[in-house]
């Protein structure tokens, strides 16, 4: 009889590009410990599970999984798909425990924000209902850094990286132009409800009037004509402006400036081009603009991701291994900023329960009296996020990323 | 008396990401010869020659020279800002040579596309015809790489190494996401009337199956039906498709899909954007999808500059200085490719008679017969332009650039 069982991990909801990095914290911890047979791989989050399809980490070379670091997307495949309450819908979870001890799984690891972690918690739940013998931990990832308790959501700082950076860049261009063509410049970022994205672009500034000079967050009502002079006085003082607006900017009445009218699987409304309404109103003011739309670059760009990011991408993969093995189960491993400058951090973690469905905000002393900059509070949050580089190597001119053999498990539920 | 004079530079047209490089060749250049004495830069290209708003180059330190390697955009001012013909409009050009003969400048250097090229050549002319002794040398750059004669234009392999970056990074993020939401994803890129940027996303597959999977050129017509069959063929065979736009994109009839006119949600009609344009196509079929405009996002990205573009860049501001000082005019140094692999270049040049005004757009050959794919020649073609990486260091986690002082000679001209 061995004491080793085998450890189910999957990633979920919109990926990251630090992802993969969590998922070899975990593959290549659970390598190292005595309790851990082999960690098999949702394809595509949970559905892997419900459909029985389970990649089969131990037939990927250690050189493959330690590439894993170096590789943005989901490389096992994730999922907007969110479990039946298991009150109306229990067939879902019977299907779960039934493939779960069909392979031995005695550790449940799920990479996610909120919603996801709402999954992690239910299959928790019902495993203390049924007695089953499973750990299950939740592993913090969204770009939106909108998860409670943790000082970041692994997968943010990389954007934070991305978004000043391309504001620094795009910002020189276009003061550049500003004297006979664009005087000024749109760059939409991702965030629905948090701001946190496009709040990071602050920290492209190193001197006063350095771009960004306005910035637009969900959290902050969006009022036409005062953006519009906002805009007006920028161009007058410093001769071009450059705006980074959140695509869940909106008005008092919650309307969406970009609102396509289409949802996703969450039934949470899809955004998009909140840029182009920008542009118009500008472009009626007379200033010729450009506008880009950062979209999916944004959050794969693993080639500009921050080393303090991806270190704690890595970090809470290797803490989650570490906690179900010591018995935990329903908890997620977050950061705790021990120190801003020098940024130091360590490992706590956070009941799953309280951490699903909570969305964290930018809380209103890290936004101007003006609505449009970060504050000093703001900054001192923010840039330690961004710090280090973190490797990336090139072959034949392009990143190098892991390329998977992804062996399916035989299946072994009819 | 002293056998100096001084030289005149400067940025004209769209910026690049190493534009600064060729500043920084010339300048650096300019300093061993003995027959150049300072390097005086148009404040906003031509337009500072005009307004006699001349950079002292010889304010700044060694050190900050040498960081515009670093430094996207265009450090001086760029302009758009065409001569007018000599003929009809003699005035500006008695006033250029006005501001010349008061600064004693004897090289002119004009770093831009095929407008700049005519412009740098006009100058010449007229030099001529006044015989007032000053070298006129045109340096190449341009993101659109429709430059003809040299083998690639100055500015275009960085571009190329963004887009097909890019389009690996959200490609593995696209294919994560496909199984249950997103199945296919729209980059918008440069390129009005040439495809080059385009096409250069085609680096970013290295097996079959990869991302991009649909390329629209300038040069295709836009038929809307075999796009949407080979949208949905992709989808069928891949499980997702990634597309890659031209912003030029356009139908037989020259008509740019960009201008489509799609409405927001305030009715305004949208500004540009053929993106939004193809995700409404692709709405309809009930695929979800996600689209990004790139815009001065990937012109600027100096932290993923290609090696070779920054070398050359740095190469034709340095050659166009020694053809001057050997007494040349009217030419422009152009790159000549001596091999694919290694890639071997060498410096020629071209008479800027034969270069102002034409376009080199993307050769039949280098298209696949569906026009939807590059060719294993187009491919040759471009993949050498993206190897290496150009250093870029950082400092508080974004790139460090140069801060110009930029102290202006004292006006001579009334």
């Amino acid at each position: 009889m061995t004491l080793k069982r085998n450890a189910f991990y999957a990633q979920s909801g919109g990926v990251t590009s630090v992802i993969n990095a969590s998922a070899c914290g975990v593959i290549e911890t659970a390598a190292k410990s005595k309790k851990i047979n082999k960690v098999l791989c949702g394809q595509n989050g949970i559905l892997g599970a419900l459909n029985e399809n389970l990649i089969d980490t131990s037939k990927e070379s250690k050189s493959t999984i330690a590439k894993l670091k170096n590789t943005p997307g989901g490389a096992f495949g994730s999922c907007r798909f969110k479990l039946q309450d298991p009150i109306n819908q229990k067939k879902e979870y019977d299907r779960l425990f039934e493939v779960f001890a069909a392979h031995d799984i005695g550790y449940f690891f799920y990479n996610g924000g909120g919603d996801s972690q709402d999954t992690t918690y239910k299959i928790s739940e019902m495993a203390k209902k049924l007695k089953f013998p499973i750990q299950c931990i939740g592993i913090p990832k969204t770009v939106d850094n909108d998860l409670p308790f943790t000082d970041c959501s692994p997968g943010f700082g990389s954007v934070a990286k991305y978004v000043a950076t391309s504001t620094l860049e795009a910002g020189l261009d276009v003061k550049s132009m500003a004297e006979t063509s664009t005087k000024v410049f749109i760059l939409e970022v991702m965030g629905r409800h948090a701001g946190w994205i496009a709040a990071s672009s602050c920290l492209a500034a190193t001197k006063a009037g350095d771009p960004p000079h306005i910035i637009l967050l969900p959290e902050v009502p969006f009022e036409k004509s005062k953006f519009i002079s906002q805009v007006k006085q920028t161009v007058k003082k410093n001769g071009y402006c450059v705006i980074i607006a959140s695509e869940g900017t909106q008005t008092k009445s919650g309307k969406f400036l970009a609102d396509s009218g289409l949802t996703d699987a969450f039934g949470h409304k899809q955004l998009g081009g909140v840029a182009p309404v920008l542009a118009s109103m500008i472009s009626k003011m007379g200033l010729k603009n450009h506008w880009a739309v950062a979209d999916y670059l944004q959050r794969s760009a693993r080639h500009i991701s921050s080393k303090t990011d991806l270190d704690q991408a890595y970090a809470v993969g290797a803490h989650a291994v570490k906690l179900a093995i010591a018995g935990k189960t329903a908890i997620m491993p977050i950061i705790k900023r021990l120190s801003d400058s020098p940024y130091k951090w360590k490992i706590e973690t956070a009941s799953l329960k309280n951490v699903a469905n909570v969305e964290k905000t930018m809380p209103k002393k890290f936004i101007s009296a003006n609505g449009f900059e970060i504050t000093a509070a703001g900054k001192k949050y923010l840039r330690p996020l961004i710090q280090g580089e973190a490797s990336t190597k090139y072959k034949n001119g392009i990143p190098e990323v892991a390329e998977l053999k992804k062996v399916l498990v035989q299946k072994k539920v009819s």
